[in-house]
């Protein structure tokens, strides 16, 4: 315990998880830390879900960094205590909750959560819910394997339940880099000019007298697993690799490229997989999310520095991580995501932004979040925050979904996360679109025919070219048809007509 | 002419319009000043239309700030030169070019469009053809009403060719600040943390070898007419009023507000003419153009800085800007775009945006681009820059169009360029909705009730509870009827139901 806890007298503020959540009560707005499956609390809301079952009504209104393991999204939705949640999720219980309207969800960017906190717009944060490595010598707070919105929700809230994770190997300690902005009129400049760049502490400042409960548990990170990488993101990877030389050979990216972005999940896996075995070398990677495919390239010695605000490896991943963890902390930055995230960084470093889209439609439109422009997958995540910043985004997607019965490409998007104003790239299995300099017209010839499936290029090409013969020729329309795709396979299960 | 062009050797490149004019090729790419009609080229582009007129074949691709007067985009259009334009425009004739697809037009981020260029990402750029007061010793061009993205044309391109304007007046000397930044991987934090701070030169540099052409003319800026402030952009001006100051006793905001931003046209002249009478004080414009009520608000003495890349006042406001250049010379700064535009400055000053929408959907998705879904009216221009970036981002739309044939609030809006995860606050002259921390069911309510015309709410209510009833409630869509009051104005000329 020494080394977990390293002001004494913070350790008469040791309780079971039951007595730490009864500090936890109805209506309260309780802001935790976590981000993707990595570095959230656990044992404190499986302790909430057991008074509720036991009887007790509570429901509470819970911020995360972004998505959070089974133990808080999946418990309290299940027991109903999750009333209100923010800003982007991947539990399915909590989806489907989303989905029913049981719990009310906003779907935020999230470089816009942490200034939310900071600048009173979510009302006062009652609880911070942390999990830490330790607690320092000034009760600073050491974050896990994620930082998220932590700095904010400690900063903002009087009251901190602190959940010391023993399952967290204590090689992560220096590993984070904690800067904190000020609320304008008072902001200053960011002072990172590098990927690189360390400009903050290893710790989270936090005044003892807030820490109210410490709880010690050792309840592993849920990471997910990661299928297989399969032959249509390898297939996009190998795109997006040919561009990128393209753009090298133009004179338009540095040999080396510039810091990359990469979404989560199997196809963004599969992308930085294929910089493997690719010739570039010295690269660096300003992101969210540091995934098993950062550790190939860090073993490959391609990538120098990774900057990110959560480690979520796969279980296998994490084993290599434990086992190496001073070989990868030299070369692994953990920030807030108010950092990892922040506009202002993203611009200067000129970040090439790799994210996955949902839908894309023939001008350029990208759909991150509803289906059939209704139902909440998992949410825009950090996917606005890098693509409205980047030197150039792009956005992948395989071409079709539910076996061939959906396209990908289509008239509209159902949904709109992403405008033809932000969109710079867009690669499918079938190949790539530089929509750079195109108008729309210019651009739906370019992703129809380079990018969808061929099943329904003659529809896309024919839809295209009636809506060109109608009036208004800037961006055609049929507007009694653009959503009918959708409709259809809501009405049909396919979006084919027989 | 002395005064005017000040490096002795220079005045050898002086000549007619029309022999500058014959440097500019079929085919070329030529970036201009001039941001919203002013500080734009004219004797060139009027001399290359009459080279047109007598028989030459020439198209170009044309590159501004934002929109332009009438000499540059009326002329080239209507004499059929302009084949391919960027990123914002506001002329009659270039529009109905666009729409009938004469002219390819992508319309951009302002805050893109100069670092697009310094990319090569539109190719290189032949002409920078600037307007200029004056050439220093050095050969660094002064800029005359706006700045836009002259400096990254002169640097970028190997020609440049100088309309000095004799009926711009010497007393603008010293209100620009120029300052540019790098290319990535090299690009440093910009230093600006105060609305009034000036960090760069009063000139553009520009190597006086690349000066292939000096122009005099007199031909005045062509700035718009503002129509008289009416009824309902007075009620969108209050309502914006008391939300302010309700956010100031609330804390979430300091008594002299955050840099405001405003937009272009009637609306956004109001909402500033507004606070003329209102009790704030020593408030700060962080903004593009500085209009009319700018003034007024200087003259009042509430406004103690005002920054923008353009000034860009009515043929009154010119007179008073004129007689008075010394008074309001220590009130206002230009800058580029790149730097009134960007995403890093808007960030950290936390600026509070006000741009007018074309229409709003429930959900709070904003149109400010497409008329119909298909019809280019002007483009996105900087709405985006400061929405995206900005600390609260209002959108205000008067409740109708067309006689109230058209609500501007619908089911789905039928082009979306802002985002629901972009917008805080939506005003008409009905009332304002506070969307920030709410659902999109939330959101959809407040919309309705407090945003939409009478005419109209019993329609929007009963397409959101219907779509409510179907399976999937997050953000509930009839996707057969979500852009339906649009197919119907088109083929009926009203939104309505007989
Ligand atoms: C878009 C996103 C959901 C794709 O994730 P993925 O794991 O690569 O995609 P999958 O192919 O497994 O698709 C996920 C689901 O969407 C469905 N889907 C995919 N394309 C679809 C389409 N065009 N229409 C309808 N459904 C579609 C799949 O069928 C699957 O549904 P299921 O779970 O019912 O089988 C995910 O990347 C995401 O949430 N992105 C937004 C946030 C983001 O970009 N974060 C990174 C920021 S740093
Ligand atoms: C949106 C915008 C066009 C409104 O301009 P405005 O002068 O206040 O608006 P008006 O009421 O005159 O409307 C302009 C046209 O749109 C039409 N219009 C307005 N609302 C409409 C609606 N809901 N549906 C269809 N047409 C609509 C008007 O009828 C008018 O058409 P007309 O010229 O054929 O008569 C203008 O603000 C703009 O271009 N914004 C985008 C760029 C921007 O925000 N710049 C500021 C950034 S710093």
């Amino acid at each position: 315990m020494k080394d977990r806890i390293r002001k004494d007298d913070l350790k008469e503020k040791v309780m079971s998880a039951e007595s730490a959540a009864m500090l936890i009560k109805d209506g309260m707005i309780v802001a935790t830390s976590g981000f993707t499956p990595s570095g959230y609390p656990k044992a404190v809301p499986l302790a909430l879900e057991k008074r509720v079952n036991e009887g007790e009504a509570i429901g509470i209104t819970v911020l995360c960094g972004a998505s959070v393991g089974d133990e808080l999204d999946g418990a309290l939705t299940r027991c109903g205590v999750m009333k209100r949640r923010y800003p982007y999720q991947t539990n399915n219980d909590l989806r489907n909750a989303i989905n029913e309207s049981q719990v009310s969800y906003q779907d935020m960017h999230l470089s816009h959560v942490t200034q939310f906190i900071d600048y009173g717009f979510f009302g006062k944060i009652d609880v911070a819910l942390v999990e830490a490595l330790a607690i320092t010598e000034e009760g600073g707070i050491i974050p896990t394997t994620s930082i998220g919105l932590m700095p904010q929700a400690i900063k903002n809230s009087d009251m901190v339940i602190v959940e010391i994770n023993m399952s967290q190997p204590m090689e992560l300690e220096g590993m984070h880099d904690i800067y904190m902005t000020e609320k304008p009129p008072y902001r200053k400049a960011i002072p990172i000019e590098q990927t690189g760049d360390r400009v903050g502490t290893h710790y989270i400042p936090c005044p003892p007298e807030k820490i109210a409960a410490i709880v010690f548990t050792d309840i592993p990170d849920k990471v997910r697993p990661l299928g297989p990488i399969d032959e249509p993101s390898k297939l996009i990877s190998g795109h997006i690799i040919d561009f990128l030389k393209y753009e090298v050979r133009k004179g338009r990216l540095p040999k080396n490229l510039l810091p990359l972005q990469s979404g989560v999940g199997s196809v963004a896996n599969a992308v930085l997989g294929g910089l493997v075995n690719s010739d570039f070398k010295d690269l660096t990677c300003y992101t969210e999310v540091i995934q098993d495919s950062m550790l190939d390239l860090i073993d490959a010695g391609k990538v120098t520095i990774a900057s990110g605000t959560a480690l979520t490896p796969s279980i296998e991943g994490l084993k290599r991580l434990h086992e190496n963890m001073k070989h990868y902390a030299k070369h692994c930055i953990l920030r807030p995501m108010e950092i990892s995230n922040n506009p202002e960084v993203i611009r200067r470093l000129g970040i090439i932004s790799m994210n996955t889209a949902i839908e894309v439609d023939i001008y350029g439109h990208v759909n991150s979040t509803n289906i059939m422009g209704s139902r909440m997958m998992n949410g825009i995540g950090g996917s606005g925050d890098f693509t409205r910043n980047a030197y150039l985004s792009i956005f992948t997607t395989v071409s079709t979904a539910k076996n061939g019965e959906i396209s990908s490409i289509v008239p509209k998007a159902s949904h709109i996360d992403h405008t033809e104003h932000d969109v710079s790239v867009v690669v499918t299995e079938q190949g790539l679109a530089d929509l750079r300099g195109t108008s729309p017209r210019e651009r739906a010839r370019k992703i129809i025919q380079n990018c969808a499936h061929p099943d329904y290029r003659d529809m896309l090409m024919d839809y295209l070219e009636r809506a060109e013969k109608t009036k208004f020729k800037y961006q055609p329309h049929l507007l009694d048809e653009a959503l009918s795709w959708h409709d259809r396979f809501l009405k049909t299960g396919s979006m084919k007509v027989d």
